[in-house]
């Protein structure tokens, strides 16, 4: 039993005061968790767009002040009240999406969106008290998405936990808690590539990368890249992509370059960049009759896609995903074991490692073409 | 062997001379069928929202003059060179949408969008020349759909016709050339409804109707028809649909009315209308996680479809069907089969009877709310 257990811990977190102004490292205090809760300490914590545009305000969703991070790995320090799936020393990775399993979506068998604690989590609160853990000298400050990983000690729902192999380094597979099980499950739950498809990729970010890689190993026969950034494809090619398509080298539409490059088009597609225009070209350069596009890239509020719904008729089919489908308390365990066994890919994707005191200038770097992950260190 | 065998044919057709201007019943000339071509003795046909389309103007890719109508029945009067899979005397259903079983869409096994002859029945032609069988006094007629079936004579590719059971009485079976197939096959082939599923139906026209009794067969517990013609759901009890609801009896918008009445939404629904808004309508009542949207319908040219990206990343699907996915040579004869077995229904779609002299009265019926299809005897 940690000596912390039951009391206040006062611990170092990145606080974002109000939109887009820079995250101040700030001494908060994190209460014990109570009952259903979890309260972890973070060990490894990468960067994500999601934290990025929530902390530029764009979100209407977004709340200030709010302790942001959803990509991490850490060891659960304590537990409350009938917590039974973890106890502490548990090495685990803090899920944005939660896997009760009783909500009518965890019993549907169609998706992983539960719904158990979107209420508390959707407006930065705990469910049980509809409150925050954390404090700075009294006054609360908000969860972001359940996770709040830019802190040193987080509390999360314990639906929101996954138990993982405490062999795995958590400075790597803090990597499995969002943007490459997105990409990854995109590709197998979401679209089900058969081995010889045709893919198109567009974005080639972390997410775009683990659908190539996710691609490669459902056998696609053609992984085409498209991104506006050329540098993108020398890394590329050790995720799979076979070809790569930068739009500003046409004066085509990129749909029609991709059409034509495939006699009528791919058999699947996904955008994986957050771009309303993008989206619909991705599934407009699926082939008729088959071509499946699916949406990874999360768009700004209020943005719409559009097409002319012949597009449909004529049978290609428009979906998206979510984490990539993946149950996170089930599957995320699975994830960290392929790991293990070298089956999927993690360190390939971390181009930087910082401290939590530089989450600033990891930031910035989010904004430039070399970085994927960019992983600090909590306790350095 | 027929007398007319190799001869032009003089008949009856309803020619559309210009858009918009009321069909006139003419003497034309049917030239005899070439290689792979087969010339149809039509008995009767029905008239479907795509003939009234092309024949308003609005469809760009429609040509004048022309021999439009595309639900019809008939009998093979004689065959050109190499046609094996039928021959004079047979019972068959000419279709729009052809199965050549060799092109890459045929062979695919998920699509029934054949490509063989599309580049001719676009435009007008036949394959064999790029040139119409139609003529009158020398003048070309334009094909419609490789069907034109709003003649006494038709000439169609041979990959185009349905060979069904010659008991199947004609005046019924002509339905099955396009509307009720189109409904049934959007239930079974594109969306698979499971049993116990909830459904709802944007339209309950003939296709929307098809389309709540294919849900009923699948064994959908609810299914739900929306409709702005109130009258429409006396009917639409004996098709299957369990509720009605009409967004005008209601101030908020109609997705929002299916969710509150579904506890989240369904989880499928079908737009059998051709409104662009309709659509959106349509994917946005499906439920969260896994509700799946098939669009039926036919928008005018030009229109788009738009919802946010956020509707599809939340889990919802949005596909379309042509033709309900039947592939045409091989599907039709079967569910002419299953209505002969009396496992499908027909005849209750059928609202009038009248003759190819009156068909300018029957394209003003379809315009009113008691009219399902309309069919026209063709030699009475
Ligand atoms: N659905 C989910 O569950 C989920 C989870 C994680 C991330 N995401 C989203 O996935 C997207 C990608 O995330 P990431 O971390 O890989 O981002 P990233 O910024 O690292 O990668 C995006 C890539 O897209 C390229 N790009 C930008 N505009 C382009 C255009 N018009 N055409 C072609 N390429 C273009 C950029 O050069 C970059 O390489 C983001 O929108 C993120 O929010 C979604
Ligand atoms: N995809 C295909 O292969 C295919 C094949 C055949 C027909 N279609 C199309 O299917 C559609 C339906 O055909 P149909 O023959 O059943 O037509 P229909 O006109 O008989 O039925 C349409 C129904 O929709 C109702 N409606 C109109 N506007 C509405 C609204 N805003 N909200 C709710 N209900 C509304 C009408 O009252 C009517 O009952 C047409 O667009 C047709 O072109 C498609
Ligand atoms: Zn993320
Ligand atoms: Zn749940
Ligand atoms: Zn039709
Ligand atoms: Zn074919």
């Amino acid at each position: 039993m940690a000596a912390t257990q039951g009391q206040v811990i006062t611990c170092k977190a990145a606080v974002a005061w109000e939109a887009n102004k820079p995250l101040s490292i700030e001494d908060v205090q994190v209460a014990p968790p109570q009952a259903g809760e979890v309260r972890i300490k973070i060990f490894f914590t990468a960067l994500c767009h999601t934290d990025a545009y929530t902390w530029s305000g764009k979100d209407p969703e977004g709340l200030f002040p709010c302790i942001l991070g959803h990509e991490a790995a850490g060891i659960v320090e304590s537990v409350g009240e009938g917590v039974t799936e973890v106890q502490p020393g548990d090495h685990v990775i803090p899920c944005y999406q939660a896997e009760c399993r009783e909500c009518k979506f965890c019993k549907s068998g169609k998706t992983n969106l539960c719904g158990k604690v979107r209420a508390a989590t959707g407006v930065g609160v705990m469910m049980n008290d509809r409150k925050s853990r954390f404090s700075i000298n009294g006054k609360p400050i908000y969860h972001f998405m359940g996770t709040s990983t830019f802190s040193q000690y987080t509390v999360v729902h314990d639906v929101s936990v996954a138990k993982i192999d405490p062999q795995a380094p958590l400075e790597k597979v803090c990597l499995l808690g969002c943007g490459v099980p997105t990409g990854l499950g995109a590709v197998w739950n979401a679209a089900k590539v058969e081995s010889g498809s045709t893919v198109a990729i567009f974005g080639l970010g972390t997410v775009g990368l683990a659908v190539a890689e996710g691609a490669k190993a459902a056998g696609a026969s053609r992984i085409i890249g498209v991104d506006i950034d050329g540098k993108k494809f020398d890394t590329a090619k050790n995720f799979g992509i076979t070809e790569f398509v930068n739009p500003k080298d046409h004066d085509k539409p990129i749909q029609q370059v991709i059409i034509d490059l495939t006699d009528g088009g791919v058999d699947y597609s996904f955008e994986c960049i957050g771009n309303v225009s993008v989206m619909r070209a991705a599934l407009e350069c699926c082939h008729k009759g088959w071509g499946t596009s699916v949406i990874v890239g999360v768009a700004a509020s209020g943005q719409e896609i559009s097409t002319r719904p012949f597009q449909l008729v004529t049978g290609r089919v428009w979906k998206g995903t979510a984490f990539g489908g993946f149950k996170s308390r089930s599957q995320v365990p699975w994830l960290v074991d392929k790991y293990m066994k070298k089956e999927i890919k993690v360190d390939e994707y971390i181009t930087h490692t910082m401290t939590l005191g530089d989450i600033n200038k990891a930031f910035d770097l989010m904004h430039e073409g070399g970085c994927l992950r960019c992983v600090l260190e909590m306790h350095a």
